[in-house]
């Protein structure tokens, strides 16, 4: 037996734990071509809130009284794959879930000699190639520019300001509390850190960017958006990630679209997991940078399976503290 | 003696007649290099809105007691310049005069025997240039695909949508009123026009786009622009070329930004001048266009210089229908 979590209810505003169900399932025999693996970490992310929403988006709704999507490491402790043998480490997509099977379809081998295997939910996962793809292929930050990005302590945050920094521009963070932005600047190297929670965003942002934007990261929307929109400078770029904000379903207006006009602004929304074509480029990059120590990261971990709907309403509300991650075993 | 109108004050919320004040200025004369032009046609624009106030733009405010900024066509009545005769007729930015004098920089002569004069200001001109740079480098229509454009009887918006035409796309106008409307479908050739004057324009335009919208090219903002938003399709291309509605100083928020994410849109705002090296291929591909009779544009003429502060209040309030003039002579 294994224990896996299942959509109960779609959430009306905020989630709340009732939203989700614990369940025991029995663990399968493999058909041919099957491996049978136990998942060792679960990643919690902002995307998931959308899924659990029937409303129009990207991607289809998460179906009531299945397994809560998810990407997960772990080990493979059964094989009827010849690709795949018994100890191996594999990334894969087997959701809230202790155990998963597959084909091998979209499942990744990982060497986790050099990285360790939860940096593979994140930094060397999806959150750092949203990162890297964002600044590659759309800000595309130059020496001296500035390039802002919010919940910058976040997984796919502090990789955008370590980027940056390492294309030779100036990295400025938006998040909440001192800590976290204590953080983004001694730990991560960025140059500025605003605490959105210290009441004055607008102000500190503009203290931040002397010499104005030319590159937003946004994965916040709202009241983060508006202000680091307030600050670009002319042919500013805006890599669209998340709009975090808004996932409870309430509205977040952009308070003054017209200086993207104004501004001759370039804003480009993206879901990383539609460019799978450089995921080989941008993980080798990546991964070169974290095995070397020049890429710094940081994991909020949960412990077990039980805990992660707890753990997944605190990522909404800003409680994590980098990755999120839910340990398995 | 010629007369010309500088801006008298800045708008503080609406244009007022009182910002504009019409003087008389002595015929300068000509210094070697120079040119004098009676200006036959004035051309009135919703940016020339921007300049007359202070705020932050991609273009410094227009100096108060300065002639008020504008482009301009006319004929050469006094050369000392070799590379203009008297009679030539030259496109230029003279501004709201009946003369100007230039060292022939930004100059351009246009030939009025195949294409009538004021359409230099028009179609083959600015607002012309500005429809086929969205279209071409911004939107790129595919066959089949749908292109909102709002202001769509004016003379950006009236080409942008012959142009989506031409390339076998379907497309859907904005405009105000029955008549605009009316225009825009029978003589214009577009698929659908929604009158926003109508009460409904969120039903209206769902049921015009039943296969959703691929490209928007936004000249007003504000409620076109989140009623052409709700009805992208996945990766959706916007180019931002005007926001008329918040031109008066007011908030112009976007209800839903999330739907730039969700539908990985592509939204670039951009000013035509700052493409000139683009003109020369623009201007012979439209003008081929207008020769041939498979474009077709529409004016609206006041009558001298001293009509041109009401015919701009006009313009602002969409009063206007087609290129707004004013004619000098």
């Amino acid at each position: 037996m294994y224990q896996r979590i299942v959509l109960a209810s779609r959430p009306s505003g905020a989630v709340e734990a009732s939203n989700f169900r614990l369940e025991k399932a029995e663990v399968p025999a493999l058909a041919e071509g099957q491996v049978l693996v136990r998942n060792h970490y679960l990643s919690l992310d902002p995307y998931m809130r959308g899924r659990m929403s029937d409303a129009k988006s990207y991607a289809a709704p998460q179906a009531l009284g299945e397994t809560m999507i998810g990407g997960t490491v772990g080990e493979v402790v059964e094989s009827k794959n010849p690709k795949f043998a018994k100890g191996d480490w594999v990334v894969g997509m087997f959701g809230w879930s202790e155990m998963g099977v597959s084909d091998g379809t979209l499942l990744r081998k990982v060497d986790t000699t050099i990285i360790p295997a939860s940096a593979y939910l994140g930094v060397v996962g999806m959150p750092g190639m949203t990162a890297w793809y964002g600044i590659n292929k759309i800000i595309e930050p130059k020496a001296g520019e500035t390039i802002v990005v919010s919940a910058a302590s976040g997984a796919v945050g502090a990789t955008v300001g370590q980027l940056a920094k390492l294309a030779g521009a100036r990295a400025v963070g938006i998040a909440g509390g001192k800590e976290k932005c204590d953080y983004v600047v001694n730990e991560l190297g960025f140059d500025a850190c605003v605490d959105y929670r210290a009441g004055s965003l607008d102000a500190g942002l503009k203290a931040a960017t002397p010499d104005g934007v030319d590159g937003i990261f946004e994965n916040v929307g709202g009241a983060c958006f508006d202000a680091a929109l307030a600050r670009t400078n002319a042919f500013a770029r805006i890599a669209l990630c998340g709009m975090a904000a808004g996932y409870s379903g309430e509205d977040i207006p952009i308070r003054n679209p017209r200086l993207l006009l104004t501004n001759r602004v370039k804003l480009q929304g993206f879901i990383v997991t539609e460019h799978l074509d450089l995921w080989p480029q941008g993980l080798a990059e990546v991964g070169k940078l974290v095995a070397s120590g020049k890429m710094k990261y940081r994991e909020s971990v949960s412990q077990g399976l039980a805990s992660a709907p707890e753990a997944f309403m605190g990522l909404l509300q800003g409680k994590n503290f980098g990755k999120q991650l839910v340990k398995l075993i």
